[in-house]
């Protein structure tokens, strides 16, 4: 596996590949790797030849008062667990190389990116998006695979590409959890065993509202209603949204009529977690 | 020469010259060509195996208010002009094959676009940035070519290409004029006889301007004085705007100490004329 921290290297590295005829599959992540980003590389290596992975923790998309400074990092264990799924290349920039002077420029998908995450976040997806364009035009994948834990975040990229016309394709893979339900993070690591053993109704919440949902409902304030009392049972669970929407405009919907997208965002602590759950009548 | 109006077959066209080792040299126009253009191809055939010229009216930089629907369109005289200097390739998209749904991405580049012609036409350069990074995307040129003539135009591309990491060089080519001096434009053709005469004022105010400033002038005040007060002399003249700005930042200066540039927006009737001139201490 060859690790790369400048743009002028991994470039080097992709342009000798596809000279060579292969196919690129990426994997953008901001490191702290988990087996959920583990398995977007095994999706990639089953779908292109070689498979990149960029670790970069972006500044764009936090916000004042979010967790850049505290978001966990540990380059050395990254790299070890990357190699053991075969990837082939790190490209782990510095923020100078990523941003040596002032960002002026910035991708921006409206609409996707006024609900949920995007409402308790704001700039967050244009960080997203921005950063995603230069990875993107750095790495020239002809595939990229995302986590669908971040379902907007999916929904945004696939938006950006399409509208912009980038020459990639965009692939959104299954959530990866615990044995005990819990969504793979990279912030679960905030957690304290309490808080840990409390999140556990995130999951617990959106598989009973699927059961409801399976049994009929097709209410949105009935579903999002049972979610919300359901966590609130959970002392120190502060959400910050339980929303239904369309998957495809991600704007709020009363009825399930098309492929939907129950959604939560919750506070344990200091730490924020999301998860969700695609409900496909 | 090959003319293409999908996205699909420009990909092709463009995959089978890079595969056979060609630099591809791009050339993105409104159409309507005259000698400006043209000499931009002759400079892509100089820098480039391959030039590539699209021809699409971008509503997206228009404002409600602006020339989309009159603005000059002749595909077949076009491609003619573009056949006599080259092109090896045109591409003509429909609107429909650029913006098939609701374009809900947009690239924008920030304070370089806040003077001169942006402060005049607010969404303009976000029109254009998301156009051409759309452009760049589906054509994936080696460099591409613009005009001097929209100075900030160039300055705002070259930004944002730096920002997002884009894989191509932006080449800033010399204004071409008529015999008389005026700036060559499609809009050019809006004019009559008589506010053809008077926007000659234009470029031979900006050449006194350029010979106060040889002759050691570095006050803004006195060289954007004295333009304006030359161009106000034409009685079909009304002024948008005549500034003297940094050539990088864009943003006024008082007094030249690095590379500037001196831009002027017109109106004579109802058509909008830009010049500039680059001073150079």
């Amino acid at each position: 596996m060859q690790l790369f921290h400048t743009i002028q290297d991994i470039r080097q590295y992709v342009a000798d590949k596809r000279a060579a005829g292969r196919r690129i599959g990426f994997v953008p992540t901001m490191g702290y790797l988990h087996a959920g980003h583990l398995s977007l590389v095994e999706r990639g290596k089953r779908e292109a030849d070689i498979v990149i992975m960029s670790i970069f923790v972006n500044p764009l998309q936090f916000g004042p008062n979010e967790d850049l400074d505290q978001y966990p990092r540990d380059l050395e264990r990254d790299l070890q667990l990357a190699e053991t799924v075969g990837v082939d290349a790190v490209f782990a920039p510095s923020v100078r190389e990523m941003y040596p002077h002032q960002q002026l420029t910035f991708i921006n998908t409206e609409l996707l990116t006024d609900n949920l995450c995007g409402a308790s976040r704001p700039g967050h997806f244009r960080g997203v998006t921005t950063v995603v364009g230069k990875l993107f035009n750095i790495v020239q994948p002809d595939k990229a695979f995302f986590g669908q834990k971040d379902a907007q975040q999916v929904r945004v990229i696939q938006q950006m590409v399409a509208d912009l016309n980038m020459p990639v394709a965009v692939i959104g893979c299954p959530i990866v959890r615990e044995a005990d339900g819990l969504a793979m993070s990279s912030r679960n690591v905030y957690l304290s065993p309490e808080e840990r053993r409390q999140a556990l109704i995130l999951n617990q919440s959106l598989t009973e509202a699927q059961k409801l949902f399976e049994q009929g409902e097709r209410s949105a304030d009935v579903l999002t209603d049972y979610v919300s009392r359901r966590i609130q049972l959970a002392p120190f669970a502060k959400i910050d949204y339980v929303k239904l929407v369309d998957l495809q405009t991600l704007s709020d919907i009363r009825e399930i009529s098309g492929e939907s997208l129950l959604a939560v965002a919750v506070r344990f602590g200091g730490t924020r977690l999301i998860d969700n759950i695609v409900l496909q009548p």
